[in-house]
């Protein structure tokens, strides 16, 4: 993808990451990513063959344990390691994380699941684990068996690499066409002392509603029983990772493991668990709004709100059917006012609304209220809100209670260029 | 659009169309736009104020007056002059066609509905009939008002102009963004004659399933009941026009009629109506074949064929989700074999199926077989048959007996550049 040889990277010091136009900016809530009882590291595998030095491998260790609680993949055709992982997770239990990128191991056959085994054994014997606390997580490309042999050869070097400043390393070996690493960091005030979060994703492109091609990792130090443990996080996901929309495609290796080592604090008190929850909540928005601010290709974010609908669900369909819709994103990229794109695209969602009930504000301009265009509506207005990297669509369906908001953004001819190259 | 201005359009004799290469071909099965008891014009209202002289208002009259069937889009925002339309089609009886492109008349409130209404009567006034056997049809940009006073400035020109001939200059007055006009034509042997059956329409862009901005006019001189005539339409329409896609937009104004003068042969037998249908469903075939070959900036066109579906209705699901899967339709352009993304659309579509059922086809490569990589596969043999200007994907998703079919074209970085600069 080029990312490594731009030097952009080469500066990132975990407190700043870099801008679209290649300026650092300062991440905040961003200090180092460190989470007591996690060690990590990064190496190259050349997994795709080329003889590229990418970090492409990373391992999460938990040395002492940890617990688990994963959300996966709605795909029915999900990948060999999301099956796997899923199965495990089931346990409670892991004691590593194993990830590379280039391969997504997917739509791989029976093979692709004895490979990812394999690997999260050959994995195990070293550390000298059970096979069963091995997580294994895979992106990139699909239908192509993992180079197994040289992956194999990178388990050494792997371990010999974990530190505790290692998730650094490990964040750049899980990126694709990914243009900059991302990492939040948070902390929750319990009863018994404070709980650090942490957390690392990648995902550009095939991102949208129920988690596509996007792998997030989020570690913390706190003890925590499993089952809150489980509710946290898909509640966490729920309107964070699964309101984010790239492209409306889902992938089959969509996978956020949270991990707790238990080394610091307890979750005991109703009070620490909105503390704890609050904390993951924050990680999971961060992380979600760098993924679509770096939707592939893209240079725009747009919140589409929609209020008035009679059920979260319908209110959350017609977001999306606009979020999704190439006409309005290609509208967005080229900052065309051409409103009644988004007209035409709540109307097909299927939502049954009254149409003297409906209403559209790009930004802070009213176009149209009550079905009808707003008086003295000046096109040019709207024009001005679109030149700006980030506003909202607020579109209104009724006199309902229940609202819900998917974000998007722009469809730029380079998103077309990158897809059709991501092979070659 | 420019389409006026290359010169190819006015080498169109009615017998032959513009390739996708500026080259003229032979197309068949096209004679001459004729069909009895009916006459049409068309005209430049220079309905988008950029003092064009480009056509864009047509006009078709049944003199003697003709029974009309519709189908109009499922949008809940349709558009004014599809809610007329639509209104005014029910009672089966219609005089007149009056259309333009430029501006769909959509999402213009009750404004729009008085101006659609307006100009209606407007004709009906110059054509001494009643207002409620005038149709009217509008496509092009959304939630702009009609600029009525130069549209009825071009009724009587439009009138003057009426000629049996007519039909060629309104097909390329409903033109928005095509690049070629869209016609077909078939006979049908019945009882007591043969009936003509003479089709037209426009739509690139804003195409999919349900009819996106799409309008298609079919005549014929049969005299048919209009019970049955509904019939025909709607079962035509049903896998012709209703199983293309574009970009997955659907529009507030497409709209569908088939209009019977009856100077000619009646449909009277059970053997008629068969031989009529299949004549009417020819021409839909031809002219959704046409409009997904003129899709906006694709230069390839793929039929996504899925079998083994316990339903039709899962079969069309996976189908259109491939079909419309950004990711797919962007290999598709780059001839890239990236099958992965073929089978992450089908497993996200929502319909159960098991993976080891699982099959991929593309052209006569079996990719995928029984959830397994094909043995002895090789990828450069899908990246030739990509390389054709037309192919089938074939997938299987189980044992069912049911199957569907969706066509859908390569997403171009041209055809983010078309909508980027639709309205500039």
């Amino acid at each position: 993808m080029g990312n490594d040889s731009n030097g952009i990277r080469k500066h990132y010091d975990g407190t700043l990451i870099p801008g679209k136009d290649g300026q650092m900016m300062e991440f905040s809530p961003m200090t180092k990513l460190l989470v007591n009882g996690f060690k990590a590291s990064a190496v190259s595998a050349d997994i795709k063959g080329q003889e590229s030095d990418r970090l492409d491998m990373g391992l999460i260790v938990a040395e002492r344990g940890a617990t688990v609680a994963g959300v996966f993949t709605k795909n029915a055709l999900s990948a060999a390691p999301v099956r796997l992982c899923r199965k495990r997770a089931e346990s409670g239990k892991a004691a590593a994380i194993l990830v590379n990128s280039g391969n997504a191991n997917s739509m791989t056959g029976t093979a692709g699941d004895e490979d990812a085994a394999y690997l999260c054994n050959a994995l195990a014997d070293r550390l000298r684990a059970p096979d069963d606390v091995i997580l294994p997580c895979s992106t990139g490309v699909i239908g192509v068996r993992l180079p197994v042999d040289r992956m194999e050869a990178a388990l050494d070097p792997l371990i010999a690499n974990l530190s505790e400043g290692g998730l650094e390393g490990f964040t750049r070996s899980i990126m694709t066409t990914d243009t900059m690493p991302k990492c939040s960091k948070s902390e929750a005030e319990l009863e018994l002392g404070t709980a650090t979060i942490v957390g690392v994703a990648k995902g550009a492109g095939m991102i949208s509603p129920d988690m596509a091609t996007m792998l997030a990792f989020i570690l913390t130090d706190a003890r925590i029983d499993v089952e809150w443990q489980r509710n946290t996080l898909k509640d966490s996901v729920k309107d964070t990772f699964n309101t984010i929309t790239v492209d409306g495609d889902s992938s089959t290796n969509d996978t956020v493991l949270l991990l707790a080592s238990g080394v610091g604090p307890e979750v005991r008190t109703w009070q620490d668990t909105a503390a704890f929850q609050k904390a993951v909540h924050q990680v999971c928005s961060d992380l979600a709004g760098m993924i679509i601010s770096d939707g592939e290709g893209s240079k725009k974010v747009v919140n589409v709100k929609v209020t008035g609908a009679e059920e979260t669900e319908d209110a959350l369909r017609v977001a999306r059917t606009v979020a999704d819709s190439v006409l309005v994103k290609t509208a967005i990229a080229a900052g065309d006012p051409n409103w009644g794109r988004i007209g035409a695209a709540v109307g097909r969602s299927g939502v049954e609304l009254d149409p003297s009930r409906f209403s559209i504000q790009i930004g802070e301009v009213k176009i149209v209220e009550e079905g009808e265009i707003v008086d003295g509506f000046q096109e040019e207005r709207v024009a001005e809100v679109m030149k700006r990297q980030q506003y909202d669509i607020l579109i209104g369906v009724g006199d309902g209670d229940c609202d819900g908001t998917i974000r998007t953004c722009d469809l730029t001819e380079e998103y077309v260029r990158i897809n059709c190259d991501y092979r070659s």
